[in-house]
Formats: structure tokens, sequence, C-alpha cells
């Protein structure tokens, strides 16, 4: 269906795309043959095991924003959950965040061992390819899909943000542009690519795309800024995944840098910029005009 | 230049494919900016600080074999370089394999950490896709590279072969099938996919693709058997890695299930099977001949 004003809220909007996009991650996480299937079951325990399915949501409702329909979109919303997921993996290991705890339950080392997820998150981040390689029929958008994702999710996108964080949380750094630097990387980056990626697979116009290139910068921003006043303010219970645990480590973030309100307040000046990018979509933008409003609401 | 009979020696051939791959890898690994250095250093340190270059001078002799350019298939080739670093990085990992040493110098997590070496890894493996989507200018050749890369080092691909491979050490399992299918996916098919990804980037006619295919299959048979062989037979001075690892640690090897002389036998009958598949290219194909009968009689 088109976005647009309806009697449906922003809840049941992203509950029905976040199940369209479970249901296809579904599919494509079947394991083809006996010798695959202990590494499969790890991966779909991470991917099908809870979650919001933000960045599939996002990447369906800027297809449908741009007058596309959810199935063009599908396998690039599949691949970014697919990275998204591998992220969260390699991060709860041992080496790196250690933490026990994810959407909930145990975090993929502990449910299984920790070979198993380092290659469960390596097999993940390569089937993400080959979903966008494999199911996109347009060779040009395939390419485009692969080139955003890539860049986002690498070494100057989300892999770089996490090397970024480690160095600003090993060496106690608390500098405002490192901040940015780890923001823009870690989280924002992909939850932009994630809105452009739905432009490119309906083959939208250069303006709707870079309305959502900015849209996304700002969403993921604030998303993020939201991020870290939850993990000061919330419970372990609340959130599914260890809260507290950004000041404990010494985590470089907006909350340490400037305070509970200034976060609050910055956040919401990014949901601001967000909705503003949007105005060439009329009301087509209306979903994600509201998504941007949850982000910095939301609870957990 | 054009593969073929010259007063040159496959080892010069290799030699000079392998330094163009690395002066390749040199300019793509370049830190774009400050706040990445420390990935790029650790990504640098692994793919540029040793190792033969075997498979990306394998594709771009497949694709010289094809009548195309070392040029045309530079992408492929560092490409399928950065996707074997990125695993002989995590294999190194204290969870894997728990290698201290590679390439005669201290593995990626003893030589920085182990978190960062994580990370080097999962940022060659997105770079790898960047490459090919950036890199390469026809939209449907990038494609179908990125498409065969991504089955090649995925779930029932090289990813895939090591999770078989840390199964059978786990449960001591002793099963042909099972070897079969580790040496399959977890090495054979990242060489397959060398050669075949030569092809692609020239543009080569499907039966020039079927028959590297072909010879690819065999030849990255004969070249895990032979591996096999040396761990079994070589020292850690010679291999630059640790030597007798695979029976310390219970792994399913060719040797372990047929004994020395039988795998020997063995890996020279894939090497001549990989040379029968290359009936098709004439004189085109005699390094790629010579290189079958080299991977059976290496010392390292």
């Amino acid at each position: 269906m088109a976005a647009g004003p309806s009697s449906k809220s922003l809840a049941d909007v992203l509950r029905d795309r976040a199940d369209v996009a479970t249901a296809a991650l579904d599919r494509i996480l079947t394991a083809p043959d006996e010798p695959s299937r202990d590494l499969y079951e790890a991966m779909r325990y991470m991917v099908l095991g809870g979650g919001k399915k933000l960045r599939p949501a996002l990447v369906l409702m800027s297809a449908e924003a741009c007058g596309g329909t959810v199935e063009q979109a599908l396998p690039a919303a599949c691949a970014v959950e697919m990275i998204h997921t591998y992220s969260l993996i390699h991060d709860d290991l041992p080496a790196m965040d250690n933490d026990d705890l994810r959407h909930g339950r145990p975090s993929c080392h502990k449910a299984f061992s920790e070979a198993l997820a380092i290659l469960a998150g390596d097999g993940l981040l390569t089937e993400a390819f080959a979903v966008l390689a494999s199911q996109v029929a347009d060779a040009a958008r395939a390419k485009r899909l692969i080139a955003e994702l890539a860049s986002a999710a690498g070494a100057v996108g989300m892999v770089g943000g996490q090397v970024a964080d480690l160095k600003a949380e090993r060496e106690r750094l608390s500098d405002e542009r490192l901040l940015e630097v780890i923001h823009r990387r870690k989280t924002a980056r992909m939850i932009e690519a994630s809105a452009v990626m739905g432009a490119i697979s309906v083959g939208a116009g250069e303006h709707f795309e870079r309305s959502l290139r900015e849209y996304g910068v700002h969403l993921g921003l604030a998303f993020q800024i939201a991020d870290d006043v939850l993990d000061a303010e919330s419970s372990t219970e609340v959130l599914g995944k260890t809260a507290g645990k950004d000041a404990a480590a010494g985590k470089l973030t907006y909350v340490k840098c400037f305070g509970v309100d200034a976060a609050r307040k910055r956040a919401r000046g990014e949901a601001d910029r967000a909705v503003d990018a949007l105005s060439v979509f009329g009301h087509a933008g209306d979903w994600l005009r509201d998504l941007a409003r949850f982000v910095v609401q939301r609870s957990h």
C-alpha cells in the first residue's frame, strides 16, 4: 500500500513492514543443505530472534514514499538487516563489548560458541551482498545498492565507527569531533543508507534520493543520541540488552559529553532536521516524518 | 602481456602478477582520513605483509588466458585477495585456530588486538564488495562478479566450510564425505571463483568460463590436499605459519583420512584434471597448466 494518511498508526505500519521483511529473511536464511545447517541455525537465531527491524522497515517505507512497492525494495531491506545483525553479533563478542544479552536472550556467542558467532557474523555479512547481487534483477540498481551498502558498512562507515568507538573507550577520549565521527559512522551512515537504498531499489529520481539521504543522516543521529539517553536512563528489562553499559565501559556518548538534557534536545533537533528534509515528498512522506518523531520518543 | 610460451618461467609470471595486485591493493587500502587510520593499518598489515598472492595472480592469469588484460581483472583480483586475507585474520583468532603466526610474523590479533583483528577482517570483507561495485564500470559484470564472490565466500562456500571444519575438529569426525565438503567449500570454492572471475572480468565467452570453473575446482582441491601434506611434513620456518597444527588440533584432512602417500597421489590426480579442463584454451592456457602442476610440487 502507498504511504500516507490513513486510520493506521505508525506502530501498525512499522510492524507490518517489519513482518514482511522478517518473512523474506526467513526464506533467505533457509539452510540449502545439511552441512550448512549449524551455520544457518546461528544466523537465524540472531536475525529472526527479535529486534525492531527498524532499518528494513525504513528501506521499505522510503521505497513507498518514492512511489515504489515493498516488493521492489525487499532485497535491500533484507541485506540491510543482515548487515545490522552481523554487527550486533560481532559487537557482543568477548573481545568487543562482551555482552551476554541481546534482544532479551543470550547473545549469539553465549547461545552457540564464540567461533560460530564469528562465522555467523561473517556469513551474514557475505550473504547480504549475495542477496543484492542475486535478487535485484536490474544490474545498474544492484551495483548502486551494493556500493551504497558496502560504503555504509565498511571502513569509513560502520566498521570504521566501531574502531573509533573502541579507541575512544580505550583511551578515555572525550572529544566532540570524535563523538561526531563515531555517531555518524557507527550508526547514522547505515540508517542513511537504508533510506537511500529504498530510493535506489525503486529507481526514484535524484531529488528523492538526495532528500532521503539528508533525512537518513539526521534520523540516524537522532536515533543514536536517543539510544545514548536510553542506555543511561532505561533498564535492562525494557531494553532487552544490558543498560548502563556505556558509562560503565567509559564509552564516548552524547550523554557523557553534554548531559542527558542537552542530549535529548539535540536528538529532537536532529529529528526536526530529518522532517525538514522531506518537503519534496508531500503527504507521501508522512510516515517517514512520524518515524523521525518516534525515534526520539521511544522507550526501547 | 598475453599469456603463452616465452622465456619467462611460471615463477616470474606469478611474481609479476602478484606484484601488480599488491600495488593495486596498496592503493585501495590507503586510509582516506585520520579516524580510519588504525583500521587501515591493521588491514594493510595482513594484506600487504606477505603471502603468495596466488588467488589474485590466478584471477589475472585467467583473464589473460581469455584474451583480456590484467587491468580489466584488477578489481576482481584485489577483491579476492581481500576476502582471502579476512578469512586468515578471523581463522587465526583465539576462538578459532588460535594461531600466533602468519606469513612468518605475528598474526593480526597478536600485532594489534583481538577487537581490531575482528574489525579488520570485517572491514576487508566489506571493502572487497565495495571495490567490485565501485571499480568495475560495466554493471552486468560487476553484478556477476559480486554474486560469484559472495557465493564462494559465503554460507555454502568458505564460511560454511569453516563451520564444517570446526564441527569435524570438535566432534573428532572422520568422514570422507564431510572431508570433501570441507575441502570444496573452505578452499576450492574460492579458487574456483578466482578463475571464473578472471573470465567474467573480461567478458569471456561461456565456454571459457565453464572451462575455468572446472579448472578452478580441481586446482583448488589439488591445492588444499597439497596443503594438508605440507602441514604434516614441512616446518614452521618454511611455511611461515605453524606446521603440524592440523594433526595437533585433530583436524579432518586428507592425510588423516588416507595417509601422506595417497594424499600426494590424489593431489596429482586433481592437478591432472585441472590441466585437462583447459583444452579450449590452446597455448593461451599454458601458464595455468603450469600453475596446476606447480601447486602440487610447491614446498610452502
